[in-house]
């Protein structure tokens, strides 16, 4: 949906610079790939040579990089986010379905509101509850007594539990489950035995839930996400663990049960979490790191281990295996060095 | 479904201390949130702190724990357990249903059993066989020529590939996907070419899968879990892995081809096992850890790496990528004084 | 299918050695339990001892394990490749079905070719292509203006978001999700917004993708899989990622946004690769290694860490936390000997 200059940098709260406002943008590009009728963005450093030489209509920048610029801009303190709206407008979502396909299965006693969309193949339990404005996608199934808050969209094949609930304007990706029974065993003499699962999970409002993700319902209360939480794919969210307001998780995360994680935290993909502790607010997390203990303090925390060629890996991981002999020869030579004697007084 | 504590105590296998045989428990509860009604338990020391001031009607307690508890309590020599069975008194399962619904989509030539239930937009495949009790939920996938074993569970949108053979009461999660081909590759001129995956998979009784989890069939022979394995979600079994009776796996677990686990093992989350190797019995591997060769001794084995902040982790890793060569001035250093030498005497 | 042993090593480009070529071979089979009418191969060095006592009715091997065998052979270089070709003459896939199931949802303009198949609760989208003889299995999702090209196999459940393009004889693993939003978020005063993901997925042809695996369509450009590209199960594939010709990715493997993986490349289950970075041709990356920078030599690259027993790598752990200080105070008592001087001189 074409837009003017002028529209789009009133709506994404930016100033014009050496820019006609009723130039009309037609399409987004990154700079190296924009043409005519493109808006582009710089949000990143590394970018920043493709600015001069871009041809796009005009471009997004912060105040730094807009200094001097001949260029068509719009003016932004936070040009990523002011690219983000000003594509969502270029680019709105498809318009929202209304109706119940004739493939789909929707039990007698649900309750789905006019305006929200049950696509084919989808399958609604009883006593669940669609809210206004629901997209279902092909092939998703809602059980019983479930709710489904208003605006929310899932994608094709998700899978919701009994007895969950699902705020307003969530996102769920294909393939993800939601409210299956977590992993609570008991051990008698040598076999498990199942642990009931009797909580639920409650998704805040404005969470996205990416492909093939899993969270689990709570053995007795109710894992959580609070509201504008966002998970990436095959993220792994285990019974009662608790995620903070506004926390960005990326792909293949686990996380274990009980685990409490705060507000606007960030955790780095493939990284793990241990069950039973606490992650307190603003927390960052790098990728492929393992967090054993409770945090209690802001900040950066890692273990991911970065490559190395495979025989200096090897030759370094060989000596590793002995790290605590070797610290043990370097304090003991340490000690005879404090003393001022050599090895053969002893 | 409300059970006296006389009725619990007897199902459980426990006996009651300060209790009323006739008291009625409607509910299970945790120690903190427990009310009048709930029974609770105390399985972890770490939540002892809560016993005294809990207001559950009655507690699950280990005898050391009762010992001078001046509460109601069952005293049980493993309270976890009992606690689960009596949860699953109080809250059973949801009634098994029978039939098969208008929607799914059953192969003339396969076998439903008359008390089995195929859910909404299932499919069964020519030759599947459907034994008694088994509850398909929405959207299972049956294969062609595979057996899902009496009263096994297999949650909403559950794949299971042709020939694939489930045994009894097994669990299956959401999402899972069993007897799809494994990763069977010949390089050819820089080209793979697939090799046929011409095994199956087995799944002994009562085993539960989790939600998302993948177990490839073999190659020439099956993949087989043995009776009694408990999978979380997302875990990742490749062709031919062979899982010994009652070991459990934690999510996001990764098995390659061929490696064989004993019984009785424990793995934790994250962690990863390379193929063509073999695990005995009773061996617990704690999270994250990748078993590169075989363990043969039962104990506990770790690789997984645990968090510090970054700035400490980054000193410590770029020491790391020295080690080899810190570890020979370590010993030239300890030869050196071994010698009663000093530098200069070279 | 049964097949001469004259036809088996014609076809996979052989050599018969003592060997009938009327005989007849009606199975595949490991040396260790082939049985007559059987085929077996040797292509890793652990199985050579089971080669003479194998009851196979002929075995494929390489010229030098050929050499003074005295049973029935056919020699080949590549005797891995050759078992496949081999196996898959006896054992060919299933049939091509064609025409559409009546349960599936098929968009009335969407096309279909008439030797397609599309399976029971399938969903085609407006717009779709659904190419000559592809096959899909029950409950698959083909979003709106998606192409499948000629003669792929998607299996049970899979998602294909609107918009993609799948190569020919491109096979899909049941529960995989091709074209998902990519996890692009803009940080505005501590939540997040969407970045609308405009780009798409472009398979190349002859891709396989594993059970369960979520490749992300790209923000601005399309992430993109090159021919023979060989992907396991359980991987996560981010935006905006180009993954060159015929490389092969083992199981649970992440990939971050805009990462470049060069042709001909191996990468070890569990590893992550971080984004924004390019991997050179021909490189192997053993596995749960986190590739964190650029790699542009071919070789060799790891940082998977082994389990030990859990007391050791405690204690190796333990100074590790410390390595720093370790190294620093080894550096300090080499230069005290390299001065020749002894700490009380300081």
């Amino acid at each position: 949906m074409a837009q003017t200059l002028g529209r789009l940098a009133e709506a994404v709260g930016g100033t014009l610079q050496n820019a006609d406002p009723e130039c009309v943008i037609t399409g987004v590009a990154t700079l190296q790939h924009a043409g005519a009728g493109d808006i582009g963005f710089l949000a990143n450093a590394g970018y920043r040579k493709y600015l001069q030489d871009s041809r796009a209509s005009a471009v997004i920048l912060s105040p730094d990089d807009a200094a001097g610029y001949p260029g068509a801009a719009i003016v932004s303190s936070n040009p990523y986010s002011s690219y983000a709206r000003a594509a969502a407008l270029i680019f709105p979502a498809a318009p929202a379905l209304q109706g119940v396909h004739a493939s789909a299965s929707v039990a007698a006693d649900s309750t789905v509101d006019a305006s929200a969309w049950i696509g084919p193949q989808c399958v609604v339990e009883a006593g669940a509850e669609i809210q206004a404005g629901v997209q279902l996608a092909a092939g998703c199934f809602i059980g019983a007594s479930s709710v489904i808050g208003a605006n929310s969209v899932l994608s094709a094949n998700v899978v919701i539990c009994h007895d969950v609930s699902i705020g307003e304007r969530v996102k769920v990706a294909a393939g993800a489950v939601i409210g299956a029974d977590g992993f609570g065993l008991a051990n008698e003499d040598g076999r498990w035995i199942n642990v009931p699962q009797l909580g639920s999970v409650r998704i805040g409002n404005d969470v996205d839930i990416g492909a093939n993700t899993t969270i689990d319902r709570g053995a007795l209360e109710d894992t959580v996400l609070e509201e504008g939480v966002r998970l990436d794919n095959q993220i792994q969210v285990a019974h009662n663990v608790h995620i903070g307001a506004h926390t960005a998780i990326a792909g293949c995360v686990g996380i274990s049960g009980s685990a409490k994680i705060g507000r606007h935290c960030m955790i780095g993909g493939g990284s793990g979490i241990v069950g039973h502790l606490e992650i307190t607010d603003h927390v960052i997390i790098t990728g492929m790191t393992m967090v054993t203990k409770s945090i209690d303090k802001p900040g950066v925390y890692s273990s991911g281990v970065p490559a190395q060629e495979n025989d200096t890996w090897n030759r370094n991981y060989a000596r590793f295996r002995q790290l605590d002999k070797l610290a043990r020869k370097i304090l003991s030579i340490e000690k005879l060095f404090a003393a001022g004697r050599q090895p053969e007084d002893r």
